[in-house]
């Protein structure tokens, strides 16, 4: 049976409103206080199947003589390729199943291999080889344009032409609840001669969908639409933070630098392209047509909902800011990934593709709060009085992900972060 | 004795005109036919000092119980911090001095330990991180902006503020002697209405210096001058192919990416800071003067001269086509390196930081082929009638650099990379 059946059921029990039913199984990284070596997992539920301890068990396998699950990272899995891919998933959904017995019904094994998530504490799943951003809303590139170049020069000429990115900092791509601490840089405004060093004023987040690059192309190689497809293993949420300050004075002419290396934090758990392939989706008309090695022969956006909540000291309850869609997009992360290597660059497993902050077309939609306060000119309004134009101290943003389903969901947990104060 | 004592003789023989005496001791990665392991040597004049071979035998050792030396890159050894590459450096220049007898009269080990260079394969002797590229030649800045964006912009309003960079890539740095194939990428001339994908038909190079990082900084943490100094474990000469045309096209407004993502060019023997010592010099003076947190208390710059050859399928002898010296750049390495931590970036060991292209003040002394050609209007003129704008096919690119003591030079060997075809 196919794993994204919808009328799959497992002996675990799983909320109709959970982001982790059997036809999710996505992959995370996690330690236990009573069992601190790191290892693989799975979310089913509220629960993690420990993959370390079913390849022990002798009930997975993937690799002769190696321990896949056993790891740090998703790195050595990833790196077995997509066949392998696919078949594990099959495996784990097979274990799952309400009717197999196998771990079902051996309670010693059960009581080895299924964490509850509240007891687990996840770690960075991947090892972050590249860390690449993209640039790939049309409103989200718009928006910024109008801000930081005016409304004649807001889309620059190459944007219809080439999905836009640049290399970030691999180092700071963090797991979803590390503390990001306020970055100091050298900010200008633009009513000063001269530019003074100290606390960002204006942090923000950005939401993007993160990829994750599970093979490797190489050097001097060119992957057409179908290779660059089969290469991605999954995907996380995103938030690109960044300090709109030190943005603006130190961007031109080579690109954000420091505005955007102090942090970059993904949610713990990738969810398989296999898990979202139900909810493929059109992207926006791309006209002018994209140049040849940019074509693709399907749909690669998907239908997948995203939320922002923004939660500060002073207000009792998170609060929505954004609601949008990542099929917004307008360059698909397969078009992103045919691009990056098209001048002959490298792909590694575990490169890290953020897609670029996701905008949709209306007010409601912006992921960031360079966009949502309009540059710090529209506070946004929170309960009793609170209002915001950029993030404060002890300020928390989650961002949620998920693909709704019939009666169920295919979620990709919190992606949260807490701002410290500049050390 | 010091090191690098000018009067240090070593009973390996080494012609005043070679890159290697006892005073320098560049560490690489290499192998031989007959033993095809990777690992650490150093170079002794036309020799390399296997050091694995002499951590076996006992006669160094840097980390109790582990095999530092018996290693693909040299990662291990630069993680285990200043001090112990100091007392290393001691140890082997101890080892190769005229009046020790321990490896000198130990014809066995000397057989094992001493491999000829022209023997051996060299290896990229770091495993990278990050690789980040600077722009701190205020001569190259200076020209590349008049021919990118005109003289009335030509050094943007940032550039005396800060040390400008940006993240390169670092899946396609590879050691000197990796050819490097043509890439192919979007190309908009700035008479055609709409881009097209083919071959670059501006293929240059960047003459530049490597920083290689062997120090990790932690998230959220700043450097002062002197920690970022300790952190550096020395320096390689840098190759940063461009496509011209790519970058044109692409790079506002985030900056360089396909145009530098298909290859970077080190040679394989990384000089360590404390072999460069007795040649650093005060850089040119910074007006404004910097902000504190980029202040420095001593001179960070080093005397070191740095030569380009071209070598084409047409021409019998490589012609010099630049002469220039790492002491005109505006930011130091030390500076580069505080700015890059200063927003909370982490650093890692085995981050490589490119100098930026090293441009002086005169024609002669300029860094590439956009500033040589004055991008493409001045052709060099190389023997019997060929000419060169941008690189062309089989076209070898050769790199040098040294420090010039009294009587013997600390150089870094060749950093060469011949043009393949686009594939």
């Amino acid at each position: 049976m196919n794993p994204s059946d919808p009328a799959l059921r497992s002996f675990i029990a799983v909320d109709p409103s959970s982001d982790f039913p059997i036809q999710n199984l996505p992959y995370g990284v996690f330690f236990t206080p009573e069992r601190p070596q790191l290892r693989v997992g799975v979310a089913i539920g509220d629960q993690i199947l420990d993959l370390a301890a079913l390849e022990s068990a002798g009930l997975i396998r993937c690799d002769e003589g190696h321990g896949t699950f056993a790891q740090p990272s998703l790195n050595a899995f990833m790196a077995l390729g997509p066949q392998v891919w696919r078949r594990t998933r099959a495996r784990i959904s097979a274990l799952l199943r309400h009717d197999n017995p196998e771990l079902r019904d051996n309670a010693a094994l059960r009581r080895q291999a299924l964490v509850p998530q509240r007891l687990a504490q996840m770690h960075l799943p991947i090892a972050v080889q590249g860390f690449t951003d993209f640039y790939s809303s049309k409103e989200h590139a718009f928006n910024v344009g109008v801000m930081f170049r005016g409304k004649d020069n807001a889309l620059t000429p190459n944007w219809l032409s080439i999905p836009i990115g640049y290399n970030g900092r691999a180092s700071t791509v963090v797991v979803s609840g590390t503390p990001i601490r306020r970055p100091r840089g050298q900010l200008r405004p633009p009513t000063a001669d001269a530019p003074t060093f100290g606390p960002c004023q204006r942090l923000d987040f950005e939401l993007e969908m993160g990829v994750v690059v599970g093979q490797a192309s190489a050097m001097g190689d060119m992957l057409t639409a179908e290779q660059a497809e089969d290469m991605i293993f999954g995907f996380t949420l995103l938030n690109d933070w960044s300090a709109r300050d030190i943005q603006q004075w130190e961007y031109v002419p080579l690109g954000p630098f420091q505005a955007k290396a102090f942090g970059t934090s993904i949610s713990p758990w990738i969810v398989t392209r296999e898990a979202l392939e139900p909810f493929r989706v059109h992207g926006p008309p791309q006209e002018p047509p994209p140049l040849p090695y940019l074509r693709q022969a399907r749909p690669n956006n998907y239908d997948l909902h995203l939320a922002v909540d923004l939660k500060t000291e002073q207000i009792a309850q998170a609060a929505g800011i954004s609601r949008t869609n990542f099929r917004y997009m307008y360059w698909s992360s397969v078009q992103q990934l045919v691009h990056h290597a098209s001048s002959g660059c490298a792909m590694n497993v575990g490169d890290l593709l953020g897609s670029g902050t996701v905008s949709g077309p209306d007010k409601g939609q912006r992921g960031s709060l360079l966009e949502l306060s309009w540059n710090g000119t529209e506070p946004l309004e929170l309960e009793g009085g609170v209002r915001r134009t950029f993030l404060e101290d002890g300020d928390s943003l989650i961002l949620r992900g998920w693909c709704q389903g019939d009666g169920y969901r295919i979620g990709f947990g919190a992606c949260e972060g807490t701002i410290l104060p500049a050390g």
